[in-house]
């Protein structure tokens, strides 16, 4: 049992304190949500007078260079000046420890709140825990308007909503996944009041993928296998074949996507080699009522009933896999 | 100038009459907003004490039969009982009488009442026309909530919402174009508020593709030509390579977006020959500031600043085309 309080968002916009120098943490591998929320909130505290940085243990993605607009020359933990002494640190959309990363080892017991969406995680500080919160962009809209409402900030900058929007759009899928409930499309309404270009956020979020990511999907539908009548798609990568054409598995995450997406699947998976040893990547998704995670857990893997993954280990090649994945997805149907 | 009216919401409402056979027409070549709106529409009619049937031009697309589940086995015109003889007519989503289609010929003079969301449609009935909604699926969510208002109906069934839920989604491209602005996302949220999967109605809409879909991608893929540093991306497809892999121009309509989705890419043009003679399909993309209806409108063709189109006739091959299209876009930059 944690010993760490679950706030409401009254409380925890009261606990929030202006004029004090405040790190803002988010996970590492930081995607649309954590940049987006990251540089809003940032933006709200700068307007309650605190110095502000954002940190991260991984170097935010050039494809979301567009959200942090060059508030900041670098978020890598490592490349904050080592004359920032922050009096106040807050992580938003770091559901634990290992998410905050390395850095966790330099602020624990120093981290005033935590402010996420993801209903499992770990309690590493008091919170702001919401788990049917479609992203930590909806948490920190909310955090935006009862500032606003309390007379903390004076008014809501055009920016923040639209690092808000993007937020709320990145973890959505783009309003798609099953998290763009009645809530996040509230928060979407309200935050195009403003006046951004969101079909463009969107477009560089979604409709952009980089000549590499085309060609593993390219590479990816010539090396679909199909079974039980079209039922069950598999894509294989193997190590032999990302390096003919220089693919490296950040390429390959949305493989399982060309399977799923040909009509008539219901269940399908990409298996990729990370390395030359015998030890595959396996991701998963069901489009009806099998539970791949279940599948996934039989490997020793997990997930949610409709996306999982798990790691196989075999010594006889790629097409072994395959079949071996083949078996248990077509016996699941 | 038009003879026909254009109302408001509550003067349609009060124009539709209950208990007696309607015919609920929309476009020729059906997309989710019009086979949404249509068949809310339909229920929400039946609820009012109306037989009524759907009809269009063209028959319902595999894809999109999921949203008429079963109501009625066809909604060609050409099948339409004979002796179903209408005493109200309501088109949706058909912004012309070319839009109507054939079936214009049998019911001009007889069309009651058009429901529209396009700006710069054609008045050929009496109509409610908003060109600023998102959708039709919009106008007709709208109409919904004032038939409740005024009693004309009891109360929503799941499945007129799920149907709205699914047209305005496929209007905005799953909420990603400019058209999903505040209103878009109110009706969104309050429709949510029923119980249906629209996850599953977003992959079904816009995460499934043909193989023969994805085969045309792919090939477009491999014929991408880019320029100006890969700011400009066109992407051919001969009437050669279209016979060699059995693709029709239904296999061809998300071309553009191969060459528009790489990164980098400011202005992208896909450029296909319908037939063996020297006419040309012309697709332009805009994620700048060029104006590509200015270009396209240049050819004699016309469209929106960032999406147009326009034929090209040229006697020197699709190589030709491409390098006019090339040169007038670079010039454009």
């Amino acid at each position: 049992m944690s010993n760490y309080q679950n706030l409401t968002l009254t409380e925890i916009a009261a606990r929030i304190r202006g004029g004090v120098d405040t790190l803002v943490i988010f996970h590492r591998h930081p995607d649309g949500d954590a940049v987006g929320s990251g540089f809003a909130l940032k933006l709200l505290l700068e307007m309650m007078g605190c110095r502000v940085l954002c940190s991260c243990d991984d170097e935010l993605p050039e494809r979301l260079a567009f959200l942090a607009c060059d508030q900041q020359p670098s978020i890598k933990a490592e490349n904050i000046p080592a004359d920032f002494s922050p009096a106040q640190i807050i992580t938003v959309d770091t559901a634990s420890s290992a998410q905050v990363g390395e850095q966790y080892g330099r602020y624990a017991g120093r981290i005033n709140l935590m402010i996420d969406h993801h209903a499992r995680g770990e309690m590493y500080a008091d919170g702001w825990i919401d788990g049917d919160a479609s992203s930590a962009g909806e948490l920190i809209y909310r955090l935006s308007r009862e500032l606003l409402r309390t007379g903390r900030i004076p008014s809501i900058p055009t920016e923040v909503d639209r690092l808000l929007y993007a937020a709320i759009s990145s973890d959505t899928g783009c309003f798609r996944y099953s998290n763009a409930g009645p809530d996040a499309h509230k928060a979407a309404a309200q935050l195009l009041e403003a006046n951004f270009d969101a079909a463009d956020i969107n477009h560089r979020l979604f409709g952009v993928k980089s000549h590499k990511l085309l060609l593993a999907e390219k590479l990816g539908f010539e090396r679909l296998h199909l079974f039980a009548d079209g039922k069950v798609a598999i894509v294989d990568m193997p190590m032999s074949v990302k390096r003919q054409y220089g693919l490296t598995d950040e390429h390959l995450e949305t493989l399982v996507d060309v399977a799923r997406g040909l009509q008539g699947v219901q269940v399908a998976a990409a298996i990729r080699q990370p390395s030359d040893d015998g030890v595959y990547r396996v991701s998963m998704r069901s489009s009806c009522a099998v539970d791949v995670s279940a599948i996934c857990a039989s490997f020793g893997g997990g997930g949610h009933v409709k996306a999982a993954g798990c790691t196989i280990v075999c010594d006889e090649g790629i097409e072994a896999v395959v079949e071996m994945v083949a078996k248990v997805l077509i016996a699941a149907l």
